[in-house]
């Protein structure tokens, strides 16, 4: 049977939006995929040269991005010199968002009443209100609307919680995730994404959702939870003197009658390259090295004692076999708007609920300037 | 020159007051000293019996103890039934107090008192306070006092100061160190010094002073740090149920203009076996293994990204040759006493004092039943 088809509208054309449609034109055969491709159907930029540019710089990628080229997965791009028109664009299934944090909401919301289906960048959105706005749209449309978690689809993803969940290594006791990039914000200009608070700057919503995505996968979607609603217990921001964003935020989530997850990040220190997140269990402990978006190794090692009934280390590779590992999300993506499916089981929206909840939790228990944003929700 | 004999007294017959005798009885030659070595003059018990079976141990251990038992370091070891005989024994040169933590400052000060020289078990005492008093009454007296902060004193603290202080690896920008052991807490009895309030129950105390070790010795030994009291910028505990102590205890320090530690102790988890501290800097990551007491090995890795000056790992290997290396801060002991010193510049008791006010902050900020404790001062 020929393969699914899925016709997508990038929005943007920033880093993050290129890494995303490049890999939409990887080869999905590289990865064992044989039922969904994808298509790029419309850019959105500013204006129509700067759409087209992105489409030419596309086409001129190589490396595993050629694959797409060749096979026609660009031939029918439109560049559009305005986000609506790409909404409006019948030949658009999807819409991937891919603009600054503060945009999300607006860019979703008017895809979704345009009656695209979306995918979005983490984090979701500003805060949980906005977020549940969308949904009730989404809901409302029935249109199906995904935040872009794109680790979570990743060979290791399953791997690391098929290990965790099968209680081999016994009762998991604590998950520990960092994810910190030193990231040089004196050299920053005040409008640099990462450090201005309109742009919605700080460690929280820039690193927060990949330590986060261990902790939901180990932890949240265990076989023993039964905590829908894990609280954060404690948490603390460090704030950048010089805007007043958090370089620093740190919390701990505890799911009642499980464990409890340490969470970590920073822009003024990089992760231990080792130890990006140690899952602690009874009989020894699972180690995923950096970077927490997209490792491709983890190893299981015994206790610093000779308790646990793990003896000897052993490491376990996972590596993306071609393309950057966003095609992942994107074959999730096809598979559900295929099948009429509104929501991922892979994402749920009540997950992405979790942790937008802790980001809200740990902005407003701080001191940044973000502490009293209120978002977009009902404008 | 023949070496200087310091003959000690010890006090209490526990777990780690056997460690330390059975140290004292390994050949310094081993670790190549020759300029001191060490008698056990008297030991201290609640009776006699006590007291001597805990010397016919210490005849008996074999190992690398089997030096000091043929070398005559045992010959005039006197069994007490009490503490008060051995700090009134002309025999005695210097007090090692390895009672539980309430009672290192009435025994400590009894000791002083007495004109004994002090070696104490960490956590020096209950309070800033106690430490206080104590300080106090041997300068008074012109006596040797110290925190029996072992690990200070092993080849590898040394060398990873070097390492650091030498700048090769570029500014530090975090310590994160951590001690956990996975304790059992439900099987212990409500006695049991781990857990009982009245004993000083707790992480924060008994893991405490490891981590915060390591943040003392890169960072406020540090060549560029000028912040002689730096202050805990956040911390919090969990508490153990069942009798209010801490399970749980986590803070963070800011040595200001130069760096910040962020410090955890847990009873329900085991410190990550590869990564129990890691010092992050510039150019790379400097790495210790478990256990913060007694680390052998450290390594050099290059950060995650391609930034740093380190491109490869390397391995440190600092093993103890002999015993359980608690032989190495006797030496230090023995150094200043046989020179006239009341304070060792390795382990000052100013620094002390600043480890113990951590200790101070981070209880009585926390929900712990020791959040109102009241030290012994005065008394």
């Amino acid at each position: 049977m020929a393969p699914y088809t899925l016709r997508w509208g990038i929005i943007s054309t920033g880093g993050i939006a290129t890494t995303f449609a490049k890999d939409l034109l990887v080869d999905p055969a590289t990865r064992d995929v044989s039922d969904v491709q994808h298509a790029i159907a419309a850019v959105g930029s500013r204006s129509v040269p700067s759409a087209e540019a992105f489409i030419a710089k596309l086409r001129s990628a190589g490396g595993a991005s050629a694959h797409g080229v060749a096979a026609g997965a660009l031939d029918k791009a439109t560049p559009y010199g305005s986000y609506d028109e790409v909404f409006a664009d019948p030949a658009v299934d999807v819409v991937y968002i891919g603009t600054p944090h503060p945009y999300h909401h607006p860019n979703a919301k008017a895809a979704l009443l345009a009656g695209k289906h979306v995918l979005c960048e983490k984090p979701f959105v500003m805060d949980l209100a906005e977020l549940d706005e969308l949904i009730a749209i989404a809901k409302e449309k029935n249109l199906f609307l995904m935040e872009a978690v794109w680790t979570r689809f990743h060979p290791i993803a399953y791997a690391v919680q098929k290990e965790i969940h099968s209680g081999k290594l016994g009762r998991v006791r604590r998950v520990t995730a960092e994810l910190s990039s030193y990231a040089h914000l004196d050299e920053r200009a005040d409008n640099d994404r990462m450090i201005d608070p309109k742009l919605g700057g700080g460690a929280l919503l820039d690193l927060g959702p990949y330590p986060s995505v261990w902790s939901m996968l180990v932890l949240h979607q265990h076989p023993d939870n039964t905590d829908a609603t894990p609280t954060v217990i404690d948490h603390n921001q460090r704030i950048y003197a010089r805007n007043g964003v958090d370089e620093l935020s740190a919390w701990t989530v505890r799911w009642d009658g499980l464990a409890e997850s340490r969470i970590l990040c920073d822009f003024t220190a990089w992760t231990p390259r080792d130890c990006a997140a140690v899952v602690d269990c009874e009989n020894g402990q699972l180690v995923i090295e950096h970077p927490l978006y997209r490792p491709e190794r983890y190893r299981i090692l015994p206790h610093p004692s000779t308790v646990g009934q793990i003896t000897e280390e052993s490491v376990h590779h996972y590596p993306i076999p071609a393309g950057n590992g966003m095609h992942y999300e994107a074959d999730e993506v096809a598979r559900c708007i295929r099948d009429g499916r509104t929501e991922s089981a892979r994402m749920p929206l009540a997950e992405s609920r979790v942790v937008q909840g802790w980001f809200d939790t740990v902005r407003k228990g701080g001191k940044s300037v973000l502490k009293d944003l209120v978002g977009n929700a009902g404008k």
